[in-house]
């Protein structure tokens, strides 16, 4: 019987998370029951909506409960299964934790045909954080050909999706990124127009000079001072889709003057992709003929081993992943 | 040859405005040339975007000139025309300033059917200020029956409107008022299911009481403290129609936590109904079909006398007003 090792929360933070937050944990993996299957995790997803349910407070989902495993994306394959709808070897994606071998009675799980794109791409541009990108772009800003589009995190899971979609429908994409390098990967793997480095000490007035037509779309991923800078050069009827706001969760809130509404007569909008079922196959099948086709690029950090998953994540917290972040499981 | 009377703007206020900024100018009435008509204006509306236009800011509008006559919607009768579409009689509604008598050349003057409705209506629910709430309600709000909106300056123009709207709809309606005597109006005229007074000591408490079950809409005349409050009460897919934010026009800002935009999933629009020609004759028809049939109640505060203009307009942007601020020309 395989050994499973699983990554519990054992304190929730305050301010920052720290390593000692996590719990590893060791014990004989489950046998399924009549109905359920074991999946093998390979690749677990790291996203910044875990630092919200850390925290034991009021959220769109539940706090993340001490003493268990963490919650999280994972791409896996089945092990074992008295379930008729899996079968030994399938290859799925789904909410299996932090952890190496998650059980399931196969609700929430999806087969995936990991032929064609690479498994982990189904925790990337082909999943959650792809259909994110392709809801709040669609949805929200919906994108005319010529107007202006912003993204913040420009690089990252969800904003790499956002900046190529809105160039595939035709519209200028202006990203802000944190660094030189992603912000040249930015433009050159991406396809971004412009992008702008939020470190730079002169991001305010490379920004302005970027927007020369102001921001007619905004994709907001970060918050702060950029976020603040951009809605500077939000045009009259602006959409502004607001989708994280990283650099908030553990620090300062980022505020709005409300004014800006009335003067801009803008649009914005918060969402949870997890609420717009409806969505999703649409969102896959279209995004999954653009990787197949490789018509969007995407670039991921990938940690070995799970135990390294707490490091990974405070890293993804402060910028440091570049893509999509990963932890590869076996 | 008539004398007519003209407030023009004198000077800009720096924070509240004072009485001294305007000043009263006395001409001949001007002689319309071809093309042109003479309108004898009845009523002035004084609205709160006009404080707005009194500052050199960039906004929606252009600034309001210096020593050129104010800028405001008026109704009145037509006494000369040389335009082949008014004649001398006609009942007309435009933007005829705050003057006693206006030349136009037609553009933007609409002949309205005082004989059902009072004339001063069109300066009211049967105008601008109808269809303001008209639109914000309906295209941003959307209630669906038994949902909960609420109204700030509920009994104002505009907020008295909403309301009636809104309940109409099948929504529970909470009404946010100064004072006592416009709270017992709110119910009893208005048909608010509840109405709260944000000058009572208890306000907080009294507004979360009134919101059992949270807020789904909100329609948004005043910023500052309340609506602060009220967006703590606000539901998972709340949408807020940001219209004014007169509390905050001549003093703090209205500033708002990103963060409630993820946490709560909302929508949250800034609109100008200028800006939405399409819909003003499908909501000038029904709004106007509510007040003939009395389903639209409402209330003026009506100041007698053009030179009168500068205080009831400064007793508006304090909320000294009751209902919609009218002043009686002729």
């Amino acid at each position: 019987m395989p050994v499973n090792k699983m990554l519990v929360l054992d304190s929730r933070p305050s301010g920052k998370v720290e390593p000692k937050q996590f719990r590893l944990v060791e014990a004989p993996a489950p046998t399924p029951g009549a109905g359920q299957l074991l999946v093998r995790n390979l690749y677990l997803s790291l996203d910044p909506y875990m630092r919200g349910r850390m925290d034991d407070a009021k959220s769109y989902e539940l706090p993340q409960p001490l003493g268990e495993t963490m919650g999280g994306g994972t791409v896996g394959e089945v092990v074992e299964s008295n379930n008729p709808a899996f079968k030994e070897g399938d290859r799925v994606v789904g909410m299996g934790g932090w952890q190496l071998y998650a059980l399931s009675d196969g609700r929430g799980l999806r087969k995936i045909d990991a032929t064609r794109i690479p498994i982990q791409a189904y925790l990337g541009p082909v999943g959650m954080p792809g259909v994110t990108a392709w809801y709040g772009l669609n949805t929200i800003i919906a994108p005319k050909k010529g107007e202006t589009v912003v993204v913040s995190a420009a690089t990252g899971a969800v904003g790499s999706v956002v900046g190529q979609l809105a160039r595939i429908a035709g519209a200028r994409t202006v990203g802000i990124a944190g660094g030189a390098e992603k912000c040249a990967y930015a433009r050159a793997a991406l396809g971004y127009d412009i992008c702008v480095d939020h470190k730079a000490p002169d991001f305010a007035a490379a920004l302005k000079a970027a927007l020369p037509d102001g921001v007619d779309g905004l994709f907001e991923n970060v918050g702060g001072a950029p976020f603040e800078y951009a809605m500077r050069r939000i045009n009259a009827f602006g959409r502004v889709a607001v989708c994280g706001l990283i650099a908030s969760y553990e620090s300062a809130p980022t505020m709005l003057n409300m004014v800006t509404f009335l003067v801009k007569r803008i649009k914005m909008e918060g969402f949870i992709v997890s609420d717009q079922a409806a969505i999703w196959p649409e969102a896959l099948m279209e995004l999954a003929g653009h990787v197949a086709n490789k018509r969007l690029n995407y670039r991921e950090t990938i940690t070995e081993g799970l135990e390294n998953a707490p490091r990974a994540f405070i890293e993804l917290l402060h910028g440091g992943n570049f893509g999509k972040a990963l932890v590869k499981l076996a």
